[in-house]
């Protein structure tokens, strides 16, 4: 069953958000992913929320573009948190899902990550889960600690490229 | 029988869009006002829109300030025209709002004007209505007459200050 | 005879704006289409508006660039419902287009679309027109369906790929 | 034991940020409160980070204004989820905040809120505990059910106003 | 007869524009002042151009706000320059009128001054001026003249206040 | 002798200056160019201005990007009508250059165009020389003429192509 | 004998300057002020700077709003050191300012601070005094130890007044 | 042993920071490099800071892109002297690094320079250590010079080829 769902607003958002899947994939978190707009399938997308939150669901990642509503209107239709990833898409880049998503009202919150991070949005969302899930914990920190270790092999390619007059 | 909606996501936009409601008025079209949340009460807001078209509703004035999603949910629920008004509140002073309500993705419009431009949004409406409406269209006629008088009138109120030594 | 007006200030937006023509064709609804610049053909403009009003046109949809002067100078020039269109070009990609037609001052209003969003245009215009016309309406309820077949569609290509392990 | 942290970079962040503690309050979740600086007190803050989860905390809110690093740093200090609220403050008025929250690269996720939005990074907190806290479920739906009646009441309240002539 | 002309979109420019008069007056250049919109009255805007060029006048300065139409409109009626000034109002205080004004297409160039800019705007006129005018030429340099003379006492009244301790 | 000398900051400003260059060339107005920076090379600069002011030149351009100074700077160093060309660079894609120009303080102004407007720059200082050439004045309705009979041309080729079937 | 040299481009930039000399005088270090302006004291400018460098001065702290040129003028007339502090005035609230300031093209840098960190601009100057200064790095070293306490005070009351239940 | 210790948040700078490091070299100043993430890896970034310092490293050039709280948790960690380089990376192209890196807030100051200005940083550098490196001085001097030469080779280039017809 699925702990999380995906939910992207076009199709061309998949291609970013796939990094996401990639994550939680490696996570082993079980996931369920749909392309359903805010106002193209309004209804439809409503729905599945509901659907999601009813067969037990915890948490739902949301993808838009231009003036994003995706994750406001899923917001609005549970009360799982509601993880919102502006997508970059014409002219403003992503600067308008960007302010479309993070500048709620008060009473319906997302948590927005950056302009296209969808690998931020899965690693939130495992670390939502992580409070009830020690094997998770573990899985986390052992991430974080690759993280130190790649950088650390970053640097030390540096190194060795400067010491050899490069 | 409404011609005209006029909804709003907060009792706090009424201020501004009395303006709306006070053009509506003058040119004697019948219209109705509801407060009602795209994110808060959302399937209240579906509900209103589909039994206002269903009862012969012309179009639409929906106005909302921060991650405005009221605007495009609405435009969502129907085929009405929809006029969408971004209303300034908080930091970013209705950026966000126009961002959210003009950047709307292929497939449904909103008709955006300005930042907390209520009369604008309620004369656009009335222009709607005159393409099938004479007596209208003579009133908005007047109208542009009068705001060429108005501006003829602040002109020479100002000549006769300049010729007056201040 | 033509419903629909569609003016832009340069051949540059016409490979925009060809999209705004496809919808008008689909949705069989009678245009014409001219090229004219607010400021470096001004009259020339004036003229056109006031020629397509007098002779029945029910709508004009203007679309400019950088600081597009078209749909204001078109909407005070006529109280036929003018759609404004951003195009993007330059260094601000449409952003000063955007502020130019949205933000009008009280008085002549414009309903502006989103940067480069010519189908959208041509679909407000379309739903402008259903209100007296049953036979768009349908046209626009069946367009309605069609986008959630679409995407319905994409969602089910989604699916078997993400089934198939990739 | 406190369940959520809350972090403010300044104690001119509290008067905001108080707003968050009253929803946190109304909830019955337990939390502590401590004003430390990513820049001026960042061991003080990564031991505070640490000392929190350590002692079974399960999420932290953390509000800053300007470059604000606070949430950011909090959030690389620790594997618990890091809220990030935005606060307005100085020229900007909280847009060098949210960017400075809400672009974190790639690792390290903190779930952004709204500019100055503390209501909604306590209920996106409170959200984020109902996926193991039934109690906790029932009160959310009970606060959505609240929001709705409170919009119905304002609604009533402008249904009176505009029939008794004003 | 008058060398420049004044033009202002709305009465409510006044107030600024009355710099740009005053520091016309310290030159003793002959101007006149009209207030007449772009939008709301755009033939009797026209019809301004035209006689002020066609009486011999020399140069025009035009003030609007928001979607700035005004400055544009004027360059695209007349071959005189035209000196635009950016008024601030409404919720983006100016971006909007700066964007509208100065991002003018190929073929009619604006002369932009700052936000609110009167006093600017009216010294590149008399600036303009100069050319052809050695008197105007030497008031000019005196007025510099005098600048350097205000700084340098401002600059010994702040010397005199930190001397004695303040 | 040069009536207008055209500086700018860099050798990589030619490419779009060029324009310009190639304006006065077609309006047969003497020109000289220089390549000197504000920032890099002020002494250098100021002799240039101080130069081209003594031996009679009527009119500077002034093209920079990034915080482009040297317009303002050569307005400092002499009381002639100096226009500002903002240069498209770097990551703020000339939005840095044009406030770095338009946003003068009070008492020095620069007539500031387009980002990368080169042809208009090169039109308005024409413009500014026909208050006292009527030739110049010919050959600029001449050029305005040739604009109004180029889109009139363009839209004949569109008409053609849309009754041609595409 | 000044070390630091504080410059500003208007009087109205004292009251905020007043921070950064109240910061010097803390860390005693010797000081002068100059109002000069980049634009409108173009030669006096560049004189102090010269003669500034030339008496032993090692640094200078440079303020201005607008299209605020002053510290790059400074920067391109000395090879000390130079600081730039963004001022806030007009519309655009000092990001003209900053944009004027911290974009500085290749070779002449300007170390930027905050939009109106006065404060900031006489800390950094103080910080790069202690390269070579032992004393001074004592004090940095206690201002920033009574920062930590300041917070830690400040907090302390926090907690008080929440045991105290407000 | 290191005067200047230059850090970045991730190898995909290096190609931009190169050009720091080449200016470094060219005045022959001893420096380190070191690739740490202020988020991913806070500890290893603040231990090397500290080592740095404790070694006698003079000052610190931190570069980052995005929500970059490289620069101010280094400045954080040491009172040495720290130059921000605000990195372009993702849909903001620099903006969001640079109001991270400059809007410090009062009492940590970083010395901001342009978005990707990584010559500009270590020209900066350079300039900092002349303060007590007469040598260093006139280096610096030299490559002004060198700077005027090369501006008045390129003109004298530009003037050839104008000269010749092209």
């Amino acid at each position: 069953m699925s702990q999380i769902g995906v939910i992207m607003g076009s199709d061309s958002d998949y291609q970013v958000m796939e990094e996401a899947l990639e994550i939680l994939r490696q996570f082993e978190v079980p996931f369920e992913v749909i392309i359903s707009s805010a106002q193209r399938t309004l209804k439809r997308t409503v729905d599945w929320v509901k659907g999601f939150e009813a067969q037990g669901g915890k948490l739902i990642i949301a993808a838009a573009g231009l003036a994003a509503h995706l994750p406001g209107v899923v917001a609005a239709a549970t009360i799982l948190p509601v993880i919102g990833v502006p997508m970059s898409s014409g002219a403003m880049e992503g600067i308008d899902a960007l302010y479309s998503i993070v500048q709620m009202p008060s009473g319906i919150p997302v948590a927005t990550v950056g302009i296209g991070a969808a690998r931020n949005a899965a690693l939130l969302a495992v670390q939502i889960l992580t409070i009830h899930d020690p094997v998770l914990t573990l899985k986390v920190k052992d991430y974080r600690t690759q993280m130190l270790k790649d950088i650390e092999a970053k640097d030390e390619a540096l190194q060795k490229r400067l010491t050899n007059g490069n």
